[in-house]
């Protein structure tokens, strides 16, 4: 028998459909990876092993519900579920037990899976970090805001997670963790019930333990069987891409883009380089004045009756994004709807760019979740964005680099991930 | 003392920011309006008028608030509120209490409004329809969804009241009920907290007595000072438009379109007769398609838990959308795109288009509230409408068109629609 903990969940969806394996067993392992690694790790907000187990049966017991059938999934805290309470990562809500689930975990639900519990969340999936760490190292960040859901995919707690990507939230976490993210482009998948921060910029996601598992979810979510079944992808062609952000970048970042050309190239991609156009650079700014202006409104409630409870990192935040004008909004939105508009032309010479996913190795200290730079021009321009693990850094922790395709181009994108995985993948 | 239940919101704003007047007063000319009519016309789904009155208390008490100081408000009851319950116009929510202000809501009340209550919505924003009566005649319909706010509105209860749309919600009731509806630009005015129905086309907008009272409540939630002070329109381009769905129109709206040309022609404007390009015809399904296929999913909890108590009507349009397949999905949302591409050249020789805001008055009976065919192209194209009454049906009710602008272009579209409800205001 395989370790359940570390099988893709594509392999352990196969065997629980003809019920080689029953969803129990499944489900139990991953009860007790939890209970042995939970009290180090601090990647779930709530858990509730008993309703799991319930579900479980029910599902050995009846017909099989969908291509989720019994998989253990992890619910990022940021979302809404019925029957488990949902704080968002904030203290306001402690206890708060919303009135539905969101709407993907409700499609979740159907399609077969199994909500373990809530993993852990920053608070209201902006840059205060809880108490999740590294499970390869925990005196280092396990990334954020999907902190819980990234270390528990990493440590075989579960293997499939929800996350949310604003600026960061889904690739950084899983490059940190050494996991598979898939931010899908967005409008893929509802936010109906996933508390909203920034209309423009919220994308809901998957934190998996492989490419073929992140595009499976997704798929099942939102009806595509191309991404449920991914088709082979064959010699592609790759361009690096160094942004406009490369000098924020650590040591680690090149020597694991520069290994990634070499290998790639001699496994059958044509790699080239990539240079994105001299007016995408101010879109790391744009996406600050977006997210500013529109958190500022979402969390309004929050700021007017509970400002003594949001950290102080985020009533700064807040209180810039107040300053922002609709002036600058739209300044800010106009030029990322030309970047999109232009963005073809970036993808002109090849299917996918590779570009780094964090700007290094996870930092050492719980303090900060580290740098979302690498990510922020990405969730602007609404393009699907596959993290894969290929490299690890001076401390041995792991380091990703993000496949990114055009906008709708997720089967692709996702393919070439897997093929670059296949061929580079650590961790 | 003029009648505060017919002046304008903006003449009372100014009033109460010069302290000529108490937001006590106000209020009590509302609630006055609201206990004698509201057992006849059923316009609201809660009111609180001891909570309204401490509030206009400490208003009158303290400095001013912000641009919609002291002015009472109707809340959809689509829209959460810390402080009254909200049902999203079904049985499954009675009672519920939201954890939070949906952002608008928080942002309005920052502005100074009192939130009087929660006007009453149709099932979750779709087709089936509540109690609310229309003002003009209790034998007819009001309209739909926001059925409580136009009828509110309408008869004098509140001046101004929040509407969203996903079809026709704002429009068609404020039509049917003969006062002004403002659906803005997509993404001007937040969903936080709104229940959500269909992300590509849900559009929260307002529901008031004159056009200047609408864009000031816009204009204050989104920090657009070019709407709280609309500029002055001269003689502006109008292009009659018909639409694909013209067919479906009832005889008032061409002696209503007729009556318009010659008197804004006569008033100084230029009119000119504007056709939709012919691949816009398929628009109005692939509207449908894109609302099943989301509404399906966002409404998932409620179909999986509680589908016996979704009305029959709500039942098969779910069971549609779950039909619709992500193909069919992107294919709609493709030519959607497409046709917002195309919009520009509709706007070549005119400042904004004229176009019927239903097709007809409001038909006799409370089982339906209308048909939203002359309005779901303009929500799937995520351009500014703006009703305004300018005629009477058969019956004597109200009939409205719509004055409909570019994508971000609604200080102008308002501006226009001023003018144009200054020339030919009816109702």
């Amino acid at each position: 028998m395989k370790d359940l903990t570390r099988v893709p969940a594509a392999e352990i969806a196969a065997w629980l459909r003809s019920r080689q394996l029953r969803a129990a067993d499944v489900l139990e392992a991953a009860l007790e990876r939890i209970a042995a690694r939970e009290p180090a790790l601090h990647a779930w907000a709530f858990l509730d092993p008993e309703r799991a187990r319930h579900q479980a049966q029910a599902l050995d017991a009846g017909p099989v519900r969908g291509p989720l059938h019994g998989l253990p999934l992890g619910v990022k805290d940021l979302m809404d579920t019925a029957d488990m309470p949902t704080a968002y990562g904030s203290s306001i809500y402690a206890g708060h037990r919303p009135a539905w689930d969101a709407a993907v975990v409700a499609s979740a639900r159907a399609a077969g899976a199994i909500v373990v519990g809530k993993t852990v969340t920053t608070e209201f999936a902006t840059f205060a970090p809880a108490a999740t760490v590294n499970p390869h190292d925990f005196e280092h960040t396990p990334g954020g805001s999907s902190s819980g859901s990234a270390a528990a995919v990493a440590d075989g707690m579960v293997p499939l997670a929800f996350g949310t990507q604003t600026v960061g939230s889904i690739i950084r976490p899983a490059s940190f963790c050494g996991v598979v993210g898939y931010k899908p482009t967005f409008g893929t998948l509802s936010r109906a019930g996933v508390k909203l921060l920034s209309e423009s910029l919220d994308t809901v996601g998957a934190i998996a333990r492989t490419v073929d598992d992140a595009a499976l979810m997704v798929g099942a979510l939102c009806g595509r069987d191309e991404l449920v079944d991914l088709a082979r992808a064959e010699r592609p062609w790759v361009g690096l891409c160094r942004t406009h952000d490369w000098r924020e970048t650590r040591p680690e970042v090149a020597t694991a883009m520069d290994a990634a050309a070499r290998g790639l190239a001699a496994a059958g991609a044509r790699v080239i380089q990539v240079d994105l156009p001299a007016d995408f650079a101010p879109l790391g700014d744009a996406h600050g004045d977006i997210l500013g202006y529109e958190i500022a409104r979402n969390l309004g409630f929050e700021r007017a009756h509970h400002n003594g409870r949001l950290s102080s990192r985020l009533r700064e935040l807040l209180d810039a994004g107040a300053q922002v004008t609709a002036a600058r909004y739209d300044r800010a939105r106009e030029l990322a709807h030309l970047a999109r508009a232009a963005l073809p032309g970036v993808f002109d010479a090849c299917h996918v760019l590779l570009a780094p996913s964090t700007t290094g190795e996870a930092p050492v200290g719980l303090e900060s979740t580290g740098n979302p730079v690498m990510n922020r021009v990405w969730t602007l321009l609404h393009v699907p964005c596959v993290t894969v693990p290929v490299a690890t850094g001076p401390s041995g922790l792991p380091v990703g680099l993000q496949v990114i395709g055009r906008s709708g181009d997720d089967a692709r994108t996702l393919a070439v991930a897997r093929w670059i995985h296949e061929r580079l993948g650590a961790g």
